[in-house]
């Protein structure tokens, strides 16, 4: 055993010889974060070695140290182990914080609710003079003959013999359009949720299907991460490797069954009442969570193996948690556009629009949808890789949108100033925060339009051979080091916002719209609703649109899979938004690498 | 270690101080019978210690074998623990023995067969001037508008996306009146399976839907059978142990994987080609099988949870090994009278009977429907606890239809001549060799009205203070020991053939009908199918119908299942069956206990 002091906690433990880093801090109730799971990958958990003896570092170690612009003390928590008595320094960063997750979406009213109804019954119990099954007894009540239409799990009989016996007969049905989907006690309403499984996190609804109304919301992160960061990431490891895909699959659905346990006990609901699912996810999402084949999904074309609502039942999706649920899952349109882009779609009303709109939701991967209403228009869809920088992953300080995290950035006079979220010390850069750093180091001119630092200006060191600006001097920060921007930040945003204004240019192209006929354009996701749309105008992320009013919607997807819960017309306009959008090919079209290579110069603005 | 030596078959093996007997014959190549999985309850593995050190049996084993009959020096092989060297003796009626499964019954045309169509489609793969989905391709192919019909489940999809690309997108695509039910190589058609679950034995059936024709049939044991010989004892299991229902389901299912696995290689049929299944079984094991609550089956009044049929995806029970099935369950009657027993009354078409016809099926749990066509008429059916005597089992020498067991009995002047299964030398009696021996006892008047035996008859001797007939010697048994037919045999035989003769007078006075108006017979199930009739009637099994013939259609249920598959409506005169059927309580019924009673003689007439 060897004893392990954690700086500056001032936590002390023994560990055995062997442990990882990461092992001993999670028993010292220090949790260091890691988004990869343990696997060396991700580069969240660094810490620091002050004194002790413990593993060297291989070359996979060093190679994601270099990457995140590491100093020669720095290692990763998980691929160290434990060797002797050591002091080891844990930075506020490499703590795991909460990530503050979006859940809200810009609300609409939906074009009809299609509420359920609710109708006491009072049976009599089953005796020796009246035998019938239990489902006779309530077909009998219900006067149902038509059986065709009656179509009953077996988990719905299960339900009604319990009831049946335990309220003697006397219970609510919930009945739609005359076909009961389920069953409570006297005084219960059913359920549904609707839910929005990003790349990174998961966010449900629980909605009261009587009324229509949300009861409340929650969100989780979605655990695949810990497989791949990106989608790419992980069709690689669903492909690659052996059961791989079932591991991806599971862990999602032990995750769903989890969050429909958060939302059943926030709003204080059997999870027996819960009747009916509506999820959405991107397309590779989707298809990991129904065990569909993915190899075709990341090879050209990119196909999908379904664009119709799919329908099944919640225990042959695992989601055990709630037994008498049907589960739609929204309909996907191609390879890289999903039922999340569907539900945003549908969110936003784009598909309803008389004017030309815009719709952006901007990730690792970025959709892209215009719609252009009348003659020779339709409703055309791209996506393009923009990279997980804008996440702020790949960035030397870059952090999740969690407490401490850096969302704001000024340059006055007297140099930088900073908001953090939670108003904590500043421990990193958020997606928000970098953009606005970029913009505002434009702006002041320590930036130059090619991305080059200033090595003058002041805050501009060089370090390692590499220029950087220091954001926030580590007597300041939470974490008490620097927080930077590094030149190697400043060029993976570059690439990022240059691949987004490309693609985004490239669809207006293509469809011979002017940038001056857009009315509005829809911002949709985390980091959509959280940027300052001036900073992203002003490098270049997005092209300027003179006539349009820029919407920031927020968790559009969770808001479209709601309204395809509630909504029978809804739903079906979520299928003809999947069956009508046409694909505009970015990748290998020779228009797209020329407006990409121009649009990587800061400042660009589309001629 | 000790030097363990079995006899007769001279096997020799080391095992450690502590191994059970039956571990140790296991080890040593010589697998003994055990029913009930080990747990000394069945009293099949029975073995003699010639010699050795073994521990010593407590109560419990002392009951099971005093209810055997055993001699001092037997002992239950799965109870006894080696405690040093020992030789020991395994009679060949405890060596497990291959059952002899009953998988054909009396077949009769279908009232239709809904053939499925099989059409070669020719579709362009996807490309980048054609990124439609998967399905979305097959969909319009199919000139598939109106999506409400089709219901795809994900493995569709799956399968789909599948064969497009590797049959470069020719293949087959199968269809239900109009709409597609599965998709296969070119040159293949869809099949389906049609499963009959007994309590003992599983029954299925490969059918090539195409053309409605049976392709293939195979048999297993149903291993429910090692918590539980009868229903009622798993039912017991189920309430009583923890997780025992999602034990015995979940053994149920594996089971059920491996019957498809073997007809499809018996059939040579790919997996992905099964669409359609259709399970029959009686109420305890459909909704054991389902994961329904079975504590209101085991108690009055005996109600079933559900009485239609049922409908879930193949994945959705587990049955992974056909993943693009869809799966019917046949409809329950009651408590005791199960889908089987719906499947035994439509493959005998008597529901369309224009006389008066009676069923039996034979078991543990006996059966009985009485069809009385015309007004005031009716489809009557009741249940009655006949006991397992009838199935080998609590009978000294009883064992299940397996090759050795005596299935014919015949007394002569010379004395008893016996027919075995396979030919093979005697090593037991299954149930219609001891209804054959019974009747012949009674025949030759070794065997007296009231059960006794005749203590001055050739080869009757007392032995332990009770008499026993000896049906065959031990040099010319099979086991080296005596066949007996015991004193306490004989009352077990009483009271299970007073209990159908019981129930069979109650639902025909309850009708009031005689027995002369009763025109045809059908005795279903093994037992039913093997027993000699005349015998039965002499002990007064069954009563005498003058003007009945007697049918024994075997595994009827199977090809009650088999019609549902293959037909539409089939399958809805099934539900109407089980809507129809009316229930005559035997159960607490005074008349019942007063047939009963009066029963338990032999050669009882119904007066």
């Amino acid at each position: 055993m060897c004893k392990i002091e954690f700086q500056p906690q001032g936590r002390r433990i023994h560990a055995a010889k062997g442990t990882s880093v990461l092992e001993a801090g999670k028993k010292a109730g220090i949790p260091i974060a890691s988004d990869c799971g343990g696997k060396g990958r991700c580069g969240r958990c660094r810490v620091k070695i002050i004194s002790g003896k413990v593993s060297l570092p291989d070359n996979d170690e060093r190679a994601v140290l270099d990457r995140k612009l590491g100093t020669s003390t720095e290692r990763l928590a998980c691929c160290t182990t434990i060797d002797g008595d050591a002091k080891i320094h844990i930075p506020a960063a490499s703590k795991r914080t909460e990530q503050v997750l979006l859940l809200e979406g810009k609300s609409r009213s939906p074009e009809s609710v299609d509420r359920v109804t609710v109708m006491g019954v009072q049976l009599n119990l089953p005796s020796l003079n009246d035998q019938r099954s239990d489902l006779q007894r309530l077909m009998d009540e219900l006067q149902l003959t038509d059986r065709e239409r009656f179509v009953v799990h077996p988990k719905f009989v299960h339900r009604l013999s319990s009831l049946l016996r335990s309220s003697e007969g006397s219970f609510a049905v919930f009945l739609k359009e005359g076909v009961p989907t389920g069953i409570g006690p006297l005084g219960s309403v059913p359920y549904g949720l609707a839910i929005d499984i990003g790349s990174t996190s998961i966010a449900g609804r629980l909605v009261d299907l009587s009324t229509g109304e949300e009861s409340c919301s929650a969100g989780i992160m979605n655990p695949q991460i810990s497989l791949g960061e990106d989608v790419i990431s992980r069709l690689t490891y669903a492909i690659n490797t052996a059961e791989g895909d079932e591991e991806l699959s599971s862990m999602l659905r032990k995750a769903l069954n989890r969050l429909a346990e958060t939302l059943c006990e926030k709003g204080r609901v059997s999870p027996w009442l819960v009747t009916d699912v509506v999820l959405c996810a991107n397309t590779a999402v989707s298809h990991l969570l129904l065990k569909l084949p993915v190899n075709f999904l990341a090879r050209a074309p990119y196909t999908a193996g379904f664009s119709t609502q799919l329908e099944l039942s919640s225990t042959d999706l695992d989601l055990d948690y709630i037994p008498c649920a049907r589960v739609r899952i929204m309909p996907c349109i191609k390879g890289f556009i999903g039922g999340d882009h569907v539900a945003m779609i549908l969110a936003c009303n784009m598909d309803r629009s008389n004017d030309m709109v815009l719709g952006v939701d901007i990730g690792t991967n970025t959709e892209i949808v215009l719609v252009k209403p009348g003659v020779g228009g339709g409703m055309f869809v791209a996506s393009c890789a923009s990279g997980p920088a804008l996440e702020g992953a790949h960035i030397r300080d870059g952090m999740r949108a969690g407490p401490g995290a850096i969302e704001q950035v000024q340059i006055t006079d007297q140099g930088p100033k900073v908001k953090t979220i939670h108003h904590k010390a500043p421990v990193g850069i958020c997606g928000s925060g970098l953009i606005d750093a970029v913009s505002e180091l434009l702006r002041v001119g320590i930036l130059g339009e090619r991305g080059q630092l200033n090595k003058n200006a002041k805050r501009v060191r060089a370090r390692q051979n590499s220029l950087s600006y220091q954001l926030v001097a580590s007597e300041e920060s939470g974490s008490g080091d620097d927080i930077l921007i590094t030149q190697k930040d400043i060029s993976e945003i570059q690439l990022a916002k240059a691949a987004i204004h490309a693609g985004i240019s490239t669809i207006l192209e293509k469809t011979n719209t002017m940038v001056e006929q857009v009315s509005a354009v829809y911002l949709s996701g985390a980091f959509g609703f959280h940027i300052d749309i001036d900073s992203a105008l002003s490098i270049g992320l997005l092209p300027e649109f003179p006539n349009a009013k820029f919407i920031q919607s927020g968790n559009a997807a969770s808001v479209g899979a709601y309204l395809a819960l509630i909504s029978k017309k809804e739903s079906e306009r979520a299928s003809r938004i999947a069956l009508k959008a046409q694909l505009v090919e970015l990748a290998g079209n020779p228009g797209f690498t020329h407006l990409l290579a121009r649009a990587l110069r800061f400042k660009t603005k589309l001629d």
